[in-house]
């Protein structure tokens, strides 16, 4: 059993890892820490939990977390960067789900989250979580950077292409459309009901956080963009009224002739291997429900009208496969559990 | 392994079902059967499924159901009870998911339903599938009846009053509330999301079929009504716009002096050894999303402001303890499995 | 024209008020304050009064309130109290959107809303501004409590029985459920999309402040209770996963014999003048979507199955009828204007 | 008082077109026809027109329909074609607000719609309901075609660029969401709730029916295309979990450099003398519910990150401004009414 601790467990991406790790077979949940909850049973803000965990949430304690085995981060950015040396320095493996060691360049980290990084060693260090490009390092990783939900959704659907060589780097765009649980559980006006049911609107079209992470994540693995080049991607993130999901829309020029079934085929051979990728039939139009709580991901692709805009259709969990579940794969990976264990669960439709 | 049938599987009674199946570790799911769809993989139908269900469609066919040793109908009303015969003679065990076998009495069945019933015998020897009034005739029946939707939010709400002889029994109230999913997955213009999202309404005020079923198994455990009396009820259910759950709001006219404290106790007494009921705290409210996928029943009991009038909140989702998860626990009764087996996922929340 | 001002108009009884407003042909909106959002152009706020509304919000200033004809305080409890009486002292009429001025008996506001009150002499005087049943008395008042959502759609529903003598006012049940606009835009964890969409709750089951109000309102309307007695009301409000709208479904015990069709006649004949209240057909089914941004109040009355239990549905839009609207209605009688002006809008379905 | 017929009014679009109609000052509606529904009062269907029009669904009737001014079409595509010459000819003036008479070549009509055209002399003749280009051709028009939801949105928003030249006519992305009132209020299991609520998809993509139509429209103001180029576009349609509101993104490659403030003002003067279309102020993002009810169309321009990429927001409500409201603006036209009479409600937020 791995000992695990969660440090700030109260808002959504918490929830669904409490969620997911009460029903894994391998997991030991020893410590959830909140300042704000502290001594408040977590089934009391999560009655989804009565009966399934008996535990409180406490204050954090380095010393308790100390003796797990791994230690999930689920707090704002710029919280686990303060924190996690010590707990590293003594055996205990870290997975941040927040941004703090997702971005490599400690400048480009400084310029859009607005505070100087704290430990830029670690960030040379972490692995970044996507077990889709990442596997082995993942594996022996002492630190784990979790992907955001926006570049999990884009990379996946972009990987195929970019790694052929087949769409101008220089040109790509993604239309990706999120449910309002991407948004926390703070409260705020701009996230009530009332103000986000029955409407849909663009946000961050200027430029959100999630930018950088996507081209990084694209430059390294785009055939041409390695050989120097840099990813031109204009990202319009967009709220929609549901609760989770996000349907990533991504459009590429091509650069080589291809056929639909051919582009069909190279989608397939990249995620043959991949359990939580999954390529749907050609045609297919991937809806948000059918990954609701499950960790898959799901992907179409298509030529419309054989102009050379490739239009790829990726569809995520934005707290499962955007969060925690992939969290939870990491977690997986790193203690030599089977990949799948404790994330086998039927997406709920209707 | 049970070998498991499934007769009109293309609902999401249905569907529920084959979600729950497809993660049950002691079920061996054989064949599904549906006119309209035979050939057509399950997994066209519910993108959910796949990865998890390699399985089509077929023609009903009693020589393949035969091979069975379990068959839930999950047809519309009237189909069971023309086909289960010669499966119960052939020895396989059936759990019907519509009403065919609820209703006792003939009479009452035809003037709800609109048409005779066809096989009074088996009526007779239909057992009403909720295991915390019937768990030990579940587990010896050949036949069950599994219960509807609304009458397992009710009854399990009333039978801590009712069995103590606590309430007039002529006086009850049930004021309840369904998701949209209740009304199934049939082409209609009422269930369309532009006429049911942004709005609630009540329905079928004058008499509703779930109405005769609520009274029959209220009056099985009145003590009162028992003696000779007959339950009086006024059901009125509401259309919410949600697609899961069930919130049933219970009032009853106080014929005894009793405190808040001691109605709370009196519900946990009842429930102590139901996983699936849960008395939350006194004072709580209890959240349809508290049990969306999960098999549990949460409920609240409350005396407000001292009066005559007893509350009763229960919530249940109505796919799960409300149809398919319900019929589930059933199964693992008759088949001597582990009652939770399959039925532990913790609710989705958010 | 009327000279208007509204106090605290950030909230969504604010808005909508300056909705109609802006739609209104009489009324010359001069001057509305925001403390927190002074300056700021209210379209900025609210988008869809762009090219309607040319105002900003500003600070708070008696002087400038004095100058209008009427102010509509848009505030929460307790604040109209403070300072209504000098604008009143200057001939200005004020309607209170609040609960400041709605119970009568000061003892009983500060039980419910946990402070004293500032002003019982103007607690004596202000007009329970329910046309209704108080259309004289509002034409020539200077100061008008706006009923609450909930005591607007309750009583409505229980005035003809209650009049009538017909049913017994001790045991009266009223099961109301309400959109989400009715808790307001404040910023809170409780009210976002995550927590209430897909999800249906009761809540304030112990006590609810709109409890006293509507007691209070229909005591004075009983037959019986005006010899005496007293108003017993069980009231459980719920939360519902829609913005506007209010569904109130309540209960009485016939104390007289009555059919279906005289039942029909009394709420036919009670509401025959009035424009806002539509008593449907016998057998209708009012959907909240029927009234969603119009004044109307929409009735049917029900007797099922010949029991004693008379079922009365009664929809509001709670942000009109349930306030703003039926504001604008008291501001109509108060001035001379039309009832219906401003308030012939179709409401928008679907 | 313009005499008024509607042809088919059980849709939504019909609907919306009785709620503008029924509180338009220069209307009287004479009749309206629905075979399925004759005899059946209108606010039957919608019970949001009880208290405001007094009629009901009779049988088709051109000699009934013969004596009005203007006759609307509100039905399935095909059946306006087959009717209208016989109207025309008596005097009567028609506006279809399917697509009978959008596409100007017969031979793309029968292409999209699987049907040889019934009268290419009227296809001819037919005008183009959108005044943002066609004002003075509408104003003398007999026959108007109606513009779609979805190219409304669009061609509003590309316009401004097209006409000044500044991106590339061959590269045009269009990724637009819709709510899902749009695919009408047919019977079908695709547009249930349980099915549309809680997920987005992308539908359409390998070839949409307004793929053409915005084509059409854009070629014709088109600098460049108009020189005998053709456009390329990309149009990616998506269902969204709501009833109302269109979102349009659309991205151009600009071939000119032009700064953040020269897009915002050129957008600015293009709709200055437009009143149904609101450029947003820089920054701005134009939400769907800002237009709910309202013939607005909202639109805000960005030029992310400085890179050569434009993205135009652009927001309607599509049974508005994308198909009733529209209309009703050019019947204002085509009959000297003020072009905003009827139009100027302001959308109900929240």
């Amino acid at each position: 059993m791995i000992k695990v601790g969660i440090v700030g467990g109260t808002g959504y991406t918490g929830a669904e890892l409490l969620r997911l790790l009460a029903m894994h077979t391998e997991v030991d949940l020893k410590v959830i820490t909140s300042r704000s909850e502290a001594g408040i049973p977590v089934s009391q803000i999560y009655p989804n939990l009565r009966q399934h965990l008996d535990l409180s949430f406490s204050e954090p304690n380095l010393d308790l977390l100390g003796e797990c085995d791994l230690v999930f981060y689920a707090t704002p950015n710029g919280i686990a960067m303060k924190n996690v040396r010590e707990l590293l320095d003594g055996g205990v493996k870290v997975i941040d789900l927040a941004a703090d060691f997702r971005l490599k360049d400690p400048a480009v980290w400084q310029q859009w989250y607005g505070m100087p990084h704290d430990c830029e060693d670690l960030l040379a260090e972490a692995v970044y979580g996507m077990p889709e490009v990442n596997r082995e390092q993942i594996k022996t990783a002492r630190l784990v950077a979790n992907p955001g939900c926006y570049p999990t959704s884009v990379q996946l659907g972009f990987f195929p292409l970019l790694e052929a060589g087949l769409i101008d780097e220089k040109r790509l765009i993604a239309d990706v459309k999120s449910g309002v649980s991407g948004a926390g559980r703070g409260a705020s006006v701009a996230n009530l009901l009332c103000e986000t049911s029955e409407s849909f609107k663009a946000y961050g079209v200027a430029g959100h956080r999630h930018l950088p992470e996507i081209k990084q994540g694209l430059s390294r693995i785009s055939r041409k963009a390695a050989d120097g080049g840099d990813i031109g991607l204009t990202f319009v993130p967009h709220l929609t009224p549901m609760i989770r999901g996000i349907h990533a829309t991504l459009y590429g020029t091509l650069t080589k002739e291809i056929s639909t079934e051919e582009l069909q085929s190279l989608f397939e051979a990249r995620y043959k291997d991949e359990w939580f990728v999954d390529v749907m039939p050609s045609g297919s139009q991937p809806e948000t429900r059918s990954v609701r709580g499950s960790n898959q991901c799901r992907i179409a692709v298509y030529r419309p009208q054989d102009q050379d805009t490739v239009v790829v259709l990726s569809v995520i969990d934005n707290l499962v496969k955007g969060a925690a579940g992939q969290a939870v794969q990491c977690m997986n990976l790193m203690f030599g559990v089977d990949e799948q264990c404790g994330l086998r669960q039927v997406a709920l439709l209707p």
